[in-house]
């Protein structure tokens, strides 16, 4: 993929933000991009690849949002991050002239999406790669169901040291009246708990579970110096 | 590496391909730089360092070919990529003058493969790092042998999928006259298999053995849907 | 990190050493730094991240030495490669005009050593970040403890190959005159051993016990064809 892209726009400067997401583990991959994404400069291009269905219908796309670009598979991988970023625009890549000569069936990767993302950096409209979707697929998980006082998230993401990471921000929980400090109803599965809203996790006792920001600005349930 | 090539031309743009060659598997290695090598821009320099021989009296050596230049040991890895892009030149890098003051017994990558790299992009000739050998090493797996209608081939490598990749490209296969949907002989260790040539997994019936090119443009053996 | 550092300097250069050190082996951390910095070009600033501590009162120091600069957590990660160059300065990171605004507890390597990084490479001096510090941990494992000709190093890392390698070179060696081909006197846990200063694996024969100066310039302690 670097290979194309450098071939296209030998100038381009590519910085890789994770090799290790589990193979057609497409939350896991949204998790990451929408935790690295806001840090990179305006008008980055994000080429992402978490895609079971490669060689199938599901479609290439470019996502254009306020602050950057997405290119990537229409599987859900790019959305959470694009979201919270304000989408502007979805569009299907069907232009073969912004395509490797012959596209394999298997990697898209290098075929499809690293191309285009070298045509965009080359100053390339969004609108030069097809046609604006907006059948586009919206996964469960890049947003979470808000009704009454009630928030019913998801689990992006279980990580290294056992604390689970939903896709709740603190955006989220300020509409519902959090703030540092209040105390959660959270039920998990079949479990209710209690737990405070911590800004680090030393506040709960060890070995106690407690509700925390994390540096990735999603809400997660950690237990202090053990796994959740 | 890295740091040595930038000590010696600091705006070099440096891509790596793969750290995750088995230790000293010289035909994974052969195989995972003929498969990206073709996509790279012309002149690229490749720098490739799999090699148990470091330390003894293997030869480092540059290959010159119509596209562009490898750097690495004379052990058979850098021929599989370079020989399907046409060899022009293979030199000795004998020269000290481009290799690090003081050159370790372990670590030729750094100390000799790296300077040679960042001295050719710098603009030295091939000619300026010693002489031009004839008999460098020319592995078994470079090349399928042809005689007759019969081709006979190796494998290089069984990917995480349990894909076995071969050594043949489809302009091998054309030599004998094979095009895509023909019937295949396979004669594999000691089982005898006639395999259809597909252009998709999905061509086979789920759980059966298949013969496909794949993304890398080897020919290889697969499942549909399974390890094969 | 790197998104930060591009967002402050869009023209850096990164580098990435390594990502494999073990979860908080600071020691690991600092052989690994210790042994790629020498190699990298004159000014390079070098950020390094196995940090413990972060989130309680350790403090981000930024060292200047004779040749670059090192950014990271005072806890000795920084310090035997920033010794074996010779240390200038070391400053700690307190203003927070060059940290991110918002500071999460447990991601200072992207929200304060990175901007540290990048605002130095933009020009900043050291004595902008903060106040300088003499008090800074030095850790015992950066220089070996000489009395007569007793030399005390300890155990860096052990490698792949199941060389173990100590904290000293061949610096330290001299001071109590030995030199290649030399017959050391070892005293490891409980263990007493005479090895000679090889210089290539092979002296020894096969399974046997020996000293030399592996390419990262540190004494190890190997077996040849096996693992020490």
């Amino acid at each position: 993929m670097k290979a194309t892209i450098l071939s296209i726009l030998p100038e381009s400067q590519i910085i890789d933000i994770s090799h290790k997401i589990e193979k057609f583990n497409i939350r896991m991959g949204a998790f990451t991009l929408a935790s690295a994404s806001p840090y990179f400069p305006i008008g980055t291009i994000h080429v992402a690849v978490v895609d079971p269905g490669v060689g199938t219908a599901r479609r290439p796309i470019i996502v254009e949002t306020t602050r950057c670009h997405y290119v990537g598979p229409d599987n859900g991988l790019l959305m959470l991050s694009a979201l919270r970023q304000g989408i502007r625009h979805v569009y299907q890549i069907s232009n073969p002239e912004y395509m490797l000569p012959r596209v394999s069936r298997t990697f898209h990767g290098r075929d499809i999406f690293a191309p285009a993302a070298a045509n965009l950096a080359k100053g390339r409209l969004i609108s030069d790669f097809g046609y604006e979707i907006y059948n586009y697929v919206f996964p469960h998980f890049a947003e979470p169901k808000l009704s009454g006082k009630k928030l019913t998230g998801e689990v992006l993401h279980v990580d290294d040291f056992g604390n689970i990471i939903t896709n709740i921000t603190m955006q989220d929980l300020e509409r519902v009246r959090v703030q540092e400090s209040s105390l959660l109803q959270v039920k998990f599965k079949r479990r209710e708990l209690t737990l405070k809203l911590c800004s680090a996790y030393g506040e709960a006792p060890a070995g106690k579970l407690l509700a925390i920001i994390g540096s990735h600005e999603f809400l997660e349930i950690a237990l202090n110096q053990g796994s959740a």
